[in-house]
């Protein structure tokens, strides 16, 4: 479908467009032009058909897009037409927050190990899935591949983590750690970093009169 | 300083930039090559020195960045030059989270309030603040006014939450409910959307080949 290479900057606005297509289907549109879907998502129209022009041109003016095809190949692009299991390792807050987010399973990301050191906590059950040991990470994921480690560890802890995982034969890391990880080069790594969305805000309100 | 605009493509890395500095303040390293941070950041150094050139080109060729200066003149332009007072509304999961979170204050970013409308955990005590009752949100900001007030509760309960907050004068949000916000154009929103994250991982996991 796209032959096309897309640049990082459309890959980084994907998902938004995904979320508000998500919407559209949930109220029950099946078209809509770039000049309504621009309004809606506050974002110039011709931002809009440039981005989605990677996807086929089938926006044609004055017939809008294909909800559910835009959807859907846009779903391809990303990845996100195979489901894929999660582990979640620390069962923190953080980790407990993310084991209880209904937003995960509704895209396709599903929880499916929980791993935490603490005897307290292992043996606990959420989201009907019971806390492992993680003293067995290694030998448990060998047996019971996911697609995604959470690492939601302190900092301190990551770096071993994140050796452990990738020894169970997993590449794909998710890090709440608020620290860079070094990986071999086929691993994936996306890093959360709350500090750096703070940093945002913290820009926007001081050149609020900027914008 | 920054006489030039600076893009908005320049503003997202800033943060970036920001936490290596810090590191490298750190470690003690009062000079650094834009060469040797590109190796370090993983960033070519010519975008190094096209992002830092905004600040005043003091990088000149075999001399290096003046670590501190550097720091010091991003910190201001992210508006971290002054700290921001916020409060923790829902203390749930990840509003505990957060609360325990020691990067915020490294960072300028202080709590000084949390509120819940849970009985059970109004007058609870988190990292030195004690929970608030929700119910008297609007007057007890006015008396006790924040920066940022930080939305932790659950999509449905976010629209109304976020009117009360404006309603005390607060005009710069952190919303953590994963939707967007319909606010008056002088209030600042941030919306973090940890699915959009996922979605950038299962990007990069499909197309891993390409990188």
């Amino acid at each position: 479908m796209t032959t096309q290479k897309i640049s990082s900057a459309v890959i980084r606005r994907l998902p938004r467009y995904y979320r508000y297509l998500n919407i559209l289907i949930e109220e029950g549109t099946d078209r809509i032009s770039s000049a309504a879907l621009s309004k809606r998502m506050n974002v110039t129209a011709s931002q809009i058909r440039q981005d989605l022009n990677h996807f086929g041109g089938f926006g044609q003016q004055g017939y809008g897009y294909n909800v559910r095809y835009l959807h859907d190949e846009i779903g391809k692009v990303l990845g996100l037409d195979k489901g894929h299991n999660m582990a979640i390792i620390g069962m923190g807050n953080i980790g407990k927050a993310l084991a209880r987010s209904a937003d995960f399973a509704t895209n396709g990301f599903f929880v499916t190990a929980m791993y935490d050191a603490n005897p307290d906590i292992i043996g606990r059950t959420y989201s009907d899935v019971t806390v492992q040991d993680a003293a067995d990470l290694v030998s448990s994921l060998k047996e019971n591949p996911v697609d995604i480690a959470v690492l939601t560890v302190p900092k301190d802890a990551v770096e071993a983590l994140a050796q452990q995982v990738i020894e169970a034969g997993i590449k794909t890391i998710w890090n709440f750690a608020h620290c860079e990880l070094v990986v071999p080069d086929d691993v994936v790594v996306e890093n959360v970093y709350l500090v750096d969305s703070l940093m945002r805000l913290s820009y926007n309100d001081a050149h609020r009169s900027d914008r």
